[in-house]
Parts: C-alpha cells; sequence; structure tokens
C-alpha cells in the first residue's frame, strides 16, 4: 500500500541532498524502467498502475518490493508533466571511482545542465565510452533529468565525480584534447585511440587552471554564423570524429 | 512604466496560442538581447534594469519602447528560474515561405523538444545551414525554450513549417539522407551538396509516410550499447559528416 510517508519520500529524491543522504534515486517511463531492470542495478521499489503490471508481469520480480497505484497516485509520485505508468527507486551504486584511460574517456569541466550531462552519457554509451570524469561542479548524475536524458545508458557508463586536473596528471602520457574554439580541425586531427576529451562548461567553456593541461586544442570548422555550439552537441562531434577513425 | 496589463500581455506570451494572437514573442537574457539586436528582428518593448541600461546605453534605442524595471518586476515579467537583467518582446516576422533547396535543408518531422528544436537551430548557423522546414508538428519556433536554446541563431535561420511530403515532392531531383537506425554509414556516404536531410521524432522516428520519400537512409556508426541517439545529436553528427566533405 502506498503510505504518505512513501510519497514523501519518493517526492524528497527530485532533491539530490536528499538522494544523497538515502542513497536513493528515481527513474520513470517504460523504456528506462526495462533497461533498469535488465542492468545490474538494485530497484528498492517498483510503483505501477495495473497497466503495466499486467502488461510486464515477467518482469515484477526484478524489485525488490511492488506497489500498485492508481493514476492519481502516479501523479503524486511522478516530477513528469505527463505522468507514466512506472516509476522506480533504486539504490544508487557505490560512488565509481575513476579507472585507467582506455579508449576514448570523457572529461566534464562543470558541466551544469542536467539535459547536457545525460545527453552526453547517452552518446558516451552509443560510441563505447564506458568513462566520464565530472567535475564536482557537474550537474548529479542521479537526478531525473540526467536520468531521463540518457534513456537508460547511466546504467551502463562509468560516471566518476573528481578533481580533474589531478586525474589528467595521473595519466600525463595520454593525450588531452581540449574542445575550444580556436584548435586544430578535426578533420585533419590524427586522434590518439586512448585518449581523453574535455569539454568545458556550457557558457564560460574550460576553466582557467586546466587549459594548460590541454595536450591538443581542437575545433570543429564553422561555415556559417553562430558564436558556438552547444557543448553536449560539439562533444558529440567530436567524439564520432575519434570513433570514425577507429571504425 | 510598467503596467498590470503588460506584465500580463508579457506572460501570456509563454503560450502558443497568445503568440499567434498578438504576432509578438518573448526573448531574456544578455546574450540573445544583444543578438537580437543586431539583427532584422523588430523590437517592440525593451524591459531592463537600471543596471543594464547603463552598461548598454548605445543599443536601447534599437528597441521601439524601453521600460525601466526593479528585480521584483523582472522575476513577475521572466519565466526564467533566475531572471536576468534583460527581456524583449518582439515582433513576429512573416511566416517563412520555403525557398528552393540550396545546399543543406534540414527536415523536421514531428521534433516536438523545443530545447530539441533550439538545439538545432544553433548547430544549422554554425554550418551555414540556412532553412529548416519543420512539418506542423514540431516545436513552436517561437516558445521561449526555443528562442533560449537557440542562442541568437534563430534570428538568422529561416524556419518554416509545411507539410514535409509535399514539399520534398517538390524537389524531386534532390536526394533525401534520412537518419535511420539501419542505412549505409556516413563515413561511406557521398553526399550531395544540394541535399535535404530528414530527422524524425524524438521518440517514433520518421513517419511512415515519409519514409519512401527517403532516397537514402543514413545511419551513423554504433560501437557500444545504446539503443538510439537523441535525434538533435544524430542530426548534428550528420550535418558535420555533410559539412566535412565540403571544407
Amino acid at each position: 500500500m502506498l503510505t504518505k510517508s512513501t510519497i514523501k519520500l519518493v517526492q524528497s529524491l527530485q532533491d539530490k541532498k536528499h538522494r544523497r543522504e538515502q542513497s536513493l534515486f528515481v527513474a520513470e517511463g517504460e523504456k528506462i524502467v526495462s533497461e533498469v531492470l535488465g542492468s545490474k542495478i538494485i530497484v528498492k521499489t517498483l510503483f505501477a498502475t495495473p497497466l503495466w503490471m499486467q502488461n510486464n508481469a515477467q518482469n515484477v520480480h526484478k524489485a525488490t518490493e511492488c506497489i500498485v497505484v492508481d493514476d492519481k497516485q502516479m501523479k503524486q509520485l511522478s516530477a513528469l508533466p505527463s505522468p507514466p505508468g512506472v516509476l522506480i527507486v533504486c539504490h544508487m551504486a557505490a560512488a565509481e571511482t575513476p579507472v585507467a584511460v582506455q579508449g576514448l574517456t570523457l572529461l566534464l569541466d562543470t558541466i551544469q545542465d542536467p539535459g547536457n550531462l545525460g545527453t552526453i552519457i547517452r552518446y558516451a554509451d552509443w560510441y563505447g565510452i564506458t568513462q566520464i570524469i565530472c567535475s564536482d561542479a557537474c550537474a548529479d548524475v542521479y537526478s531525473p533529468k540526467v536520468i531521463q536524458s540518457s534513456m537508460g545508458s547511466f546504467s551502463r557508463v562509468h560516471v566518476a565525480y573528481t578533481a580533474l586536473d589531478a586525474f589528467i596528471r595521473q595519466y600525463s602520457g595520454i593525450p588531452v584534447y581540449g574542445a575550444l574554439l580556436q584548435g586544430a580541425s578535426i578533420y585533419h586531427t590524427k586522434f590518439s585511440k586512448d585518449c581523453m576529451l574535455l569539454l568545458g562548461n556550457e557558457g564560460s567553456g574550460i576553466s582557467r587552471n586546466l587549459l594548460p593541461l590541454v595536450t591538443q586544442a581542437v575545433s570543429i570548422p564553422k561555415r556559417g554564423d553562430a558564436e558556438s555550439l552547444n557543448a553536449a552537441i560539439a562533444g558529440a562531434i567530436i567524439c564520432d570524429a575519434w570513433a570514425r577513425q577507429f571504425s
């Protein structure tokens, strides 16, 4: 049965502080829930409408606890304008520890928009990029908007939070490509297979203290008039330029 | 002076119906306002804090009318969580009429997320793509989120709304590339300089009635596990693959 305190708990998980205190987060929507149920993430509670339960009977056992709710209750639990038929509360994994650089490792310097972070996680997963290192000022990977826009990829890509300068120094032999407006064209750059790609903040770009750690500035040739590209978009295009050379 | 009816008018422009009735839309934030003031868009009213006025005295004459507001009033006008120092109400341009295909023309089939549409307009502007044809079910180009995420590029790229099937048929000699999960690799596709690129809906892809009009399905080679890419991201990568061949 759905109690008031449960509703309050689920609602509180919209907030980073409460997520960290409880070590829990929320994911909602059919597609994401189905991906999470197939992953190693532990689902504490699954809330679903009778219709969802009926259509997904084979998946229900993967959650520790299941609660059937009606549309009105789902509306109370959901943070989406159109509440979906299913919502889960999941246990956070232990904080990811950065691992050695293999293939391309994305370094995110103060990517603050949760939609951008989620989108980046999704294309990282597309390109087989297994690790994203975030500065502590980046959006929280467990924020509902990140979970939503990553479309389930958050369950497959390692996202660790740490100081980027220390991380880069630890792997000092590995090239660090920095996405900058002034840099070598990605069309003519020979990328290293093992490398790091540093993406800067949406408004202010790469932090001043990280600029000297960039071993090669790269840029996307411009033909028109926009001053810049969205950080997530620029990152995707550079990841693609990298992947293209090893396809 | 800021009257209650003016506040009400500005707030009502959050809504598509009222925007169309009044033929007005809102843009806010220093960067976008400065781009709009330098464009051909006619600014009806500029609302700004005394500080903004002081720092931008040389630009004020470009608006038909200026109203100085305090922070509290700006909060009433603004739709942003952190109201900026300046907000403008602008006249819509006459509805764009599609023009002949030159270079790459983007065709958007039911791109519903305003953030995606704004992002697409921004990278179109980056790549010198001058025309975007939207199906009528796409997000409204004048919605505040589109304006915000296009970062001023909406003032340079022609965005027209029309039935895509009729538009494609009108230019039947021009290749139509369709972004599909099963298609020729963009790494090995020889793009035509004059072409159309059709992007499908975020959830359901390209509409069934448009699929037969695609002359070449193209796809972005996948190395990892994500099921798909965000529609705006996929479009950016394909636009880049096209631009690369003519750089």
